[in-house]
């Protein structure tokens, strides 16, 4: 029983040989050059070509190589009944620590004030903030919200968590659902969203949320760009009522070249560059997974399709 | 028995509250009002003017107000039989994670290629360095080294430590002396300064130790200005030797108008903001410190000349 390594562009011999090494033995065909389909128990995919997958009769399971589930829109013909598994893996849970934590500190420390103070070679110290008086709102506080909470903690900032069920976590106050939002948005001089991409999520930050932050809050984005309204977030900067904001996420991908977001003094911002599913800690993360379900026990971080992650 | 405050600036109105509030009930006279100095038992100072403490006849011990202790220069009268102790607390430890963490992963997350890319509406995801793989140096092993490592080690950066006498570190690789000091070099990508400036140190971020680093390392100073040779550094970036520099101190403060380093493209400059002493978890530090001595115990934290910190 084989793999199918199903990937719209050209990552196979990236992934191929950490594959292999986690999973010795085991064959792996790669799309579109696939030997025999019915040998296929796993696929590993990656916006996967339009009917594939309905052509593998064994299937199991399907691994989404990004946290993210929205580029499996790319096959409407994907068999629904066969279980789709979040990629949960240290490459990208650390690469998403690091990008929070670094954005977070770059708004608490006012480092888009010192470029800019650098830019006109002004020697002015502004004044510090101590960790312990500056809030951050975490919205979406799954798996990657909660590490990045532990790492903000450590810092000694005060940290609160938003997510759509209750949670919980030592040293940070958390809400959850439409009734724990506005207290939540109250508090967060530094917003950073991580939510998962659904209808019920698409378009959340907006003229309404943002005024519901404290005058002059930052707003960091590493989910996905369908989660902004482009608009609301230049009104709101222009207005002072954001002071500034860290945008890694886009909708579309590429961002065009024309887009005002580029020219901003107050954006700070990536090509969708926070996290990155590392092959090597990533292809241990699914043969970790196989295992669990070949001794007979779930699957780690399967989607909940009516949920939308 | 009072307390002397005795500074160059306007800083009392900042700070007597908070020495109030930690040591209720002791007087406190503030320089150059004050009533008796045969009262004075303590003093907290930030560049004392000259000959003042050597007038007060029962002075046990000066504070330091800044964990460097290059200020009390200002005054060569100081009697030097009384204890120094440099400042150790909260804000100030807090604010110098917070500066470390976040410049090193603004270089190891490339921040200013992405800044470069932004102002040219570049859409270009760079490569991805695993935290694991990412080797960071920090030089002058103290108690804000450690903390500062603490905080690297938990992104899970692969943090080394180099300092004059042996330490240890959980997850930390420990160098020192000059025996140590080639090997934690050659192992830097990401080099932190936060040494102490003595004789010894004045003017170690040079040529020789940059030519010691991996090519196209950065570099973080947030130690003193005296610690760098500035013609090295720019040298340095130039040739390519060094990727990138993130400075916070200089020699002279502030940095004329017309220095090179404003603008620089590879150098991030901040006007000495890296960590400021809070006054009133200063005061609270101060006011331990003070029971610890009147109890009989040692005080915490007192400068040993003969190493210059």
């Amino acid at each position: 029983m084989s793999i199918l390594f199903l990937s719209y562009d050209e990552r196979a011999p990236r992934w191929l040989p950490h594959l292999e090494a986690a999973m010795p033995g085991r064959e792996i065909q790669v799309w579109p050059e696939v030997e025999d389909l019915a040998r296929v128990r796993y696929a590993v995919v990656c916006q996967p070509p339009a009917g594939v997958l309905k052509q593998c009769p064994n299937l199991e399971a399907v691994f989404s190589m990004w946290a993210g589930i929205d580029h499996l829109k790319s096959d409407p013909e994907r068999p629904p009944e066969i279980p789709v598994v979040r990629m949960v893996e240290r490459g990208l849970s650390t690469g998403m620590c690091e990008y929070v934590t670094m954005q977070v500190l770059f708004h608490h420390r006012r480092m888009l004030d010192y470029r800019e103070q650098q830019a006109r070679a002004e020697w002015k110290p502004l004044p510090l903030v101590p960790a312990w008086t500056r809030t951050v709102g975490i919205m979406g506080f799954g798996e990657l919200g909660q590490l990045a909470a532990e790492k903000l903690v450590g810092l000694e900032l005060q940290v609160a968590g938003w997510s759509r069920s209750p949670k919980s976590m030592d040293g940070v106050a958390c809400y959850h659902g439409e009734d724990g939002l506005d207290a939540f948005l109250a508090r967060s001089e530094i917003l950073v969203c991580l939510l998962p991409l659904t209808e019920a999520t698409r378009g959340v930050l907006n003229a309404q949320l943002f005024a519901k932050l404290p005058r002059g809050a930052c707003l960091i984005n590493a989910a996905r760009g369908g989660h902004l309204v482009e608009a609301d977030l230049l009104a709101a900067l222009d207005s002072g009522q954001l002071d500034s904001a860290s945008l890694d996420v886009f909708d579309p991908e590429p961002l065009p070249s024309d887009h005002p977001f580029w020219s901003h003094p107050r954006i700070v911002l990536t090509p969708h560059v926070a996290a990155g599913t590392l092959p090597e800690t990533a292809s241990q993360s699914i043969a970790a997974n196989i295992a669990r379900h070949e001794r007979g026990e779930p699957f780690d971080a399967v989607v909940d399709f009516s949920l939308g992650y």
